[in-house]
């Protein structure tokens, strides 16, 4: 079969690979509808070292089951499925409560150990506790917003909830790439009153602003910190959402969120640290986040998509096939493109 | 009048100062029954640059109102009062929302611009916020756990809150001093199932079971944190209460914390940063804390405390006069005592 790989910084081709294939009794085989590029497929394109293999890239895709091992019991050939960014068994201690990126028996998709989406064909491993069925056919007019769910809507969410968004609050959302505005929609859906986009992209700034933000910065730094500041009395946001994953954004964040608050942390940290006492620990500022259950949060969105409420989808701008892909690394890498779907 | 001054570290000398006296028509003059020596006057005499000056220490004390300013009018000469170690308005939107120690007109008693309790008076800025009146008259056999909530058993309470504990969590308690000893009973209260202290003393060690800690860890670093992974079923602590401010003991409380669970961190940062990635964020592992609001919790623990149902006066094993005051910090920086009270 045809998938993405990716073999150093820069260096990404659609190669021929061996087919994908039922291995573990509880694996699916998922032939891919839909694909997509993400912004952390972004950090190895920037920094990855040189590899004779490669890694067969992707963690995002809505596809159709094509085969099941002999213990699925719940998914079956010819079902519509949202595939998350992590594979989860479902039933461990951490998936009863929501957690499913901490499963017992998880993992991550464009890995080493389990290929990735951007491909004709995906394995699917723990398929009961991963994929999730949805209830809607194929070439759906909402494929594009259901595909938001294997990831970047759900991801938005997250930080949303680990910034304790709420009806009424103040919101700040770091960062105009697709999961700040999916954060947007999050925080807008979970009731925020005054939502902050730190961005600085014309097109970016405007879907943001159609998406429910009601103020703009486009300063950074201490600049940044100085302007929320204006536009919350001079308090500072109840929420942040951090949506970079650079130091940069992290200490905004932080900056910015008003004493007693909290910052939803998602971007993936290409940070060390960070600092211990200012102003995080003096204002009681609450740092939390980490990689999105968004297995968790399928059902709680899927209504919101089907009916129209929420439209994630709207953050691809860049449709490609496969031949595409490589292309699209690029253009999203150059903010040519916000997000790239791949129809294999 | 006499009163306790810090030139520098190691150097804490009992000195005839100015007379404390109101100033600002919101002050008022307390002359002070008990005030004591916390864990945190142990980090500038550590290592506090010499001051010509001086600054006159202590930030915890009951004491009697013995005048009030103009403005003043919930507190009276003649009431028994506890002194937070923050003085606040009690009528900004931080203290309206319990949050007094960002209060926009409030900050700490022992610095340069407000003089500290270990002094036979104190002048109480924003007193009419800043005090509470308690229902008992002095002298009174709960006097030692009185004096608590102006600082240690808030502040034990404030790492609890922070760390999320709720009825049947585990929780995880680093540090064994009057802080950590005060966040078992924090814990306990809160219906903690499983408290497991992390220390070496063998006394506070006693005294925590009493508390209510079931379990102890003696380890330190990579075996602690094993070993309170073997201690909860490999799961880690659901509540981790941070009551030391060293690196070692934060990257301990983030380490033994488990997946989605929560660090309340209380001790003062003494550490310049905490790693960006592992374990926090890998693990959705919420950081939070910072300065107790004690103010906001008099009132929710007085009644425990009045009822018996709580004794955290109990960690104090010394009562020392003034002039015992700078022996007081010998000890208990050797860990020869555990928290000194002082009887002006």
């Amino acid at each position: 079969m045809r998938a993405t790989v990716m073999f150093g910084a820069g260096d990404v081709r659609i190669e021929t690979v061996p087919d994908a294939r039922v291995i573990e009794p509880t694996d699916a085989l998922v032939a891919v509808s839909r694909a997509c590029v993400c912004g952390s497929d972004l950090w190895p394109y920037k920094s990855m070292e040189h590899s004779d293999t490669g890694l067969i890239m992707g963690h995002e895709a809505i596809g159709v089951v094509e085969s099941v091992g002999a213990d699925v019991r719940t998914v079956k050939a010819g079902d519509l499925v949202v595939m998350p960014f992590a594979y989860s068994d479902g039933a461990c201690a951490f998936c009863r409560e929501g957690l499913h990126t901490s499963c017992f028996h998880g993992g991550f998709f464009g890995t080493a150990e389990v290929a990735g989406a951007q491909a004709e064909a995906v394995r699917v491993p723990q398929a009961d506790g991963t994929l999730f069925v949805l209830p809607v056919g194929k070439d759906d007019a909402l494929t594009a917003s259901l595909l938001t769910l294997s990831d970047v809507m759900g991801t938005g969410h997250h930080a949303a909830v680990a910034a304790r968004v709420s009806p009424g609050k103040t919101v700040a959302v770091v960062g105009d790439g697709a999961v700040g505005l999916c954060g947007v929609i999050a925080a807008r859906r979970l009731g925020a009153e005054q939502i902050i986009i730190l961005g600085r992209h014309a097109d970016r700034i405007s879907l943001a602003r159609e998406f429910g933000a009601t103020d703009v910065v486009s300063e950074r730094g201490d600049e940044a910190v100085e302007r929320v500041r204006e536009l919350t009395g001079g308090f500072g946001a109840h929420s942040v959402l951090e949506c970079v994953g650079t130091e940069q954004a992290t200490l905004t964040a932080i900056s910015i969120a008003r004493p007693g608050g909290a910052v939803g942390r998602v971007g993936v940290p290409h940070y060390e640290t960070i600092p211990a006492s200012e102003p995080a620990f003096y204002n009681n500022v609450t740092v939390g986040g980490g990689p999105a259950p968004v297995r968790a949060y399928i059902e709680e969105l899927l209504p919101d998509v089907l009916e129209g409420r929420i439209k994630p989808g709207r953050v691809f701008d860049r449709v490609v096939g496969l031949d595409g892909v490589p292309d699209g690394y690029r253009a999203m890498n150059e903010r040519e493109a916000l997000k790239v779907m791949v129809e294999p």
